[in-house]
């Protein structure tokens, strides 16, 4: 390793689950064969990571554990079969740390769905560090022209409102529904949908997020809170009103999903992102048999939809509305998210 | 019309909701500009034409009523604009009697989601008569060579289970789960399954069924009467372990639902195509999204795939283990359906 | 029919194979039960026109001949059969001016394949007439607050490319080349291009094209008058330089067919949409299979994409360069089309 | 290495451009991190191994090369990285040795396309020897209860005419025509086409091969050397007499080509496989655009397609016809090859 290479690196670890986080000198690890050593400048902070530090969600994590994955940055290090990456290279870690590359997901290009899948922040230590591994085949190649702090949340919200999308089999020029359209989330969605030629039904509560969502490019904006018929709204926001071909549930709870099953249109696409604890979807089965609907989860996106995701944000069509603060502070980041006080993303500076 | 078509014709007909059937005399009816005249020979006899008497499904039907929808006979009168059809030739009544032809869904070859459809013995007159009006556009084109009796019941329940398969998205080589696969749906669905080059794992309860269906060419048979562990079973019977690519669910209930939601693998699909009067259908959200799973409504096929699932019947890939009666027994058949007495199908024959 | 109908009608009739057209009066035609009668107050001319009048193209057309393809106006009667449509709505003549709906192309939505499929202003009278017949499961649904002079040309040229644009298989966010991209065609192809969430690299020849397809929207623009080395250039153009992922041909020729299949992407798609009189097109066995490049004929779209279009242009995403004369003036409109003189299109009046 | 590994080994080894082979004692390789060593039992001879010693395609192979790329064998010793492959498991060395598993094809599951491509017996030594090099990821998975013998030439004939298969876009129950049935990929492809539910119209020459490729389950036989109109035969032995959805060329001549472009139904797809040398396809315009043909060259699949085509092997619907002959008399095989004298495919046994 090059010898302007620390040996040791501010992190931030959970100790055990719960938390809290601790903010603490630890060793930089050293990558593989087949890994970079990717130095953080920024990381996104995602429900995600609290998930994650609180142990709640049904799928074991490490212990201790350096939790992060929207970590943008520049390779320091590669292992000797890494060739197509450069030192120097801006490259991302994301949920994905890595796969097997030859199980029948990986021959698919379905690598979030392998078996072996490393995951950043989770199964392996993530971007809350300011050295972070990577498999080399796996970390996000960031274009060179894209600003590090700006892009990080690409590298999770964007990549999986973007993947949802794709899934929803919406073509240019159909209409989606987007659940949740002024959250973190949605904003993206919101962004993402006009810039793959989709005509956007934005729900979401109040009048902000109605003028924030216009903003950014929906056609119509339904307010549950007013609204007195959301099915009904939904339905004739959309072109013919026959209502929207998809709909995209980025927080999915028991009534915006069984309301969504009912607005789409026959041969409609409802697609689950959102990842509450415990949740049920449900939908009588004689309407979604003669209605010939469509419920299908939504995960991450592979590595060509990560290209694709950070593609639409190079050429300038995605804007990600964030505020950055130091690694240092994490915790009060964590604090805010649990009480519902975070509009947009929260970036953290590793440098600070 | 010819001289010899007769002014007056046998027909069982529903007098008002709840039943019974009343077999006598009524007029023959005339074709429009549009339509056919169909001397039905023989018809297959459907749970759903017992929905339709007795009224339980959330969609009204006409009354008084002449039910059925699996109708083979032959075109003894056709209206003006028709040209493509002969007097003489060999046709079903289907479903799906008719539709706008124009809307969207229409457009799109999606004609069983058409917001005009006409549906035969439902919302117009169907095949438990002798003379009944068909739209020509929909009527189903049968091969000369086909015996009208055996073929009579492909045209709702072999459509159905082969729309179900197209559906299902499984391609050839690809491994289904089929449940309920010795039941008069799911003995079609091994044998298209079969015929499309995929294989199938059935699932039903007893060692009868099970010689069954591997006579009729399913690779595994699972006996939920038996199992100790339905989802491992049904994994373990997929080449690579990991499940099978897809699910039919030909009688959905919430138990076998919830297990094909488990066994199916990773971006495998649920199809749901039975018609149980009141259920849901339920899964955990985070499965749901991180295995990527999809669950589709199946409604009857179109008329592109009743000329597909026709042509598999003519090379002789598909047969139909059916009885036969006379019209006028319907009542009894409806008697043993409510009993859960009836093993494959009746065909009613509309000469006795 | 209704009072205010009058019995004769100014129109331009081919009256024999090589032209000219004749201005003169005729019989308003009646439709019949499937049918409607368009008061026709706009057409494009498209070159089609020509080849008609002509007799150049290997498909015989009727003659005497009314031409036209591209008209747009309002229905003034309609058959008994014809229930969603009504008296006053704004409809369109297209090229398929009508379809047989139930041969396995109609079936399967492919009406423009149908083998009994009327061609408007080619085996059937068109729209260079003040009143015109078309089949009323046919005639585009033009959204009422479309303006019928600016959206005649929609109906073919709009609509072809549109469908060129489907037939490539990009996907939003992939780069297409557009051959020919500053002409009639190409221009409406850039906008749909840009509309439909992909980036497109223009080549045609001239700053002044150069020019026009940049305020169109076009990413990149390639003048093979001044570039060295075309498929360099295009391929340079793309965002990874393994070139777009499709070519829309809108005049196929020998060379530039050649080069599309080399700048194009592996698994790349050529799409041939230019119908010269006598041309081939041809490739290299190797290349073509080691890269699996694919070459597909689009021809104009079936009714669903004709909705498509339409809608695209109510949204205000697509404007068409155009100017208008009279009718009377058709003969005129064809003597510079012949001459090579017409940019943009030109749109016939049929009261002047 | 384990110690049973020798040091030295047989191979028949190319040492200039034209050949011929010479069989002697070369070292035994050592595999790198993400490689495996193989020791090949058995391999298949192509003609593509012929074109590599002739050097007669536009691609420039190594030299001094070791050919052959459709070796089964098994696991002697594994890189640091391999954690799927076990010693003694079952694998194949295929045409696609490894490829970099992280550009935009290899990201998409096109690694065949990939411009890192390795290539077993051309740019990297093949299995023409008894010990071979493998990347990990890349070895075909040969199931346990597979004969390596039988098995080696699905490794690349096999997978070709199933990728092309794939690649032809036909769906169970569908037509294609097969050009060049009774060859030695031909009468896998028919094999194939009735595993995956499609039926076949064989074309080929002699009424030997004709009884051949009907007792492999082809549903019709056309004789290019007795036929009086091909294009017309083609058609009429489809169901509707609109001729197949597809063409498989297996050897691609120009006459061949041209007829296929004629006798699929429209909207049918043309897949280009063979590659002789200096060969081109060529096809009129006007015909591709308004019948919407498509040509698709289809090179070798991918990993995915490697396993699935063994397993239509595995379960026994897949049976090569080969001889086996001694690795020590390649040259005699390549002899043969060069007077057009094989029918079926040889085998070489690494052990004589």
């Amino acid at each position: 390793m090059a010898d302007n290479i620390p040996k040791e690196q501010w992190a931030q670890v959970v100790e055990k689950t719960g938390g809290p986080v601790h903010y603490k000198k630890i060793p930089v690890p050293k990558p593989g064969p087949d890994e970079v050593l990717v130095n953080i400048k920024y990381s996104g902070v995602c429900h995600t990571d609290l998930h994650a530090m609180m142990g709640d969600w049904p799928l074991e994590s490490k212990m201790p554990l350096v939790g992060g994955h929207e970590g943008a940055g520049i390779v320091v290090a590669r292992g000797e079969l890494v060739k197509d990456i450069k030192i120097g290279q801006k490259v991302g870690i994301k949920w994905i740390n890595g796969s097997c590359l030859a199980c029948p997901y990986c021959e698919r290009s379905d690598e979030p769905l392998c078996g072996g899948a490393l995951l950043s922040g989770y199964t392996v230590d993530g971007s809350f560090q300011q050295y972070a591994i990577g498999k080399a085949a796996h970390v996000a190649r960031i274009p060179e022209e894209c600003d590090l702090e700006e892009v990080a949340p690409i590298l999770c919200a964007g990549l999986t409102v973007y993947k949802g999308l794709k899934e929803s089999g919406a073509r240019p020029g159909d209409t989606v529904a987007i659940v949740g359209a002024g959250g973190g989330l949605g904003s993206l969605a919101v962004q993402y949908a006009r810039a793959m030629g989709l005509h956007s039904i934005a729900i979401d509560g109040g009048s902000e997020k109605g003028d924030l969502v216009k903003k950014l490019g929906a056609q119509t904006y339904v307010d549950f809170t007013t609204s007195k018929d959301l099915v009904a709204d939904v339905k004739a926001a959309s072109s013919d009103g026959l209502g929207p071909s998809a709909a995209l549930l980025l927080a999915v709870q028991e009534k915006p999903f069984q309301q969504a099953t009912q607005y789409v249109r026959s041969r409609g696409v409802v697609v689950c992102i959102g990842l509450p604890a415990h949740a049920n979807i449900s939908a009588p089965v004689f309407d979604t048999v003669v209605r010939m609907i469509q419920i299908r989860g939504s995960y991450v996106g592979n590595r060509a939809d990560t290209s694709e995701a950070l593609d639409f944000f190079r050429r300038g069509l995605i804007k990600v509305p964030y505020k950055t603060t130091g690694l240092s502070k994490l915790q009060d980041v964590f604090n805010l998210m649990q009480e519902g006080k975070i509009a947009g993303r929260y970036v953290v500076d590793t440098s600070k």
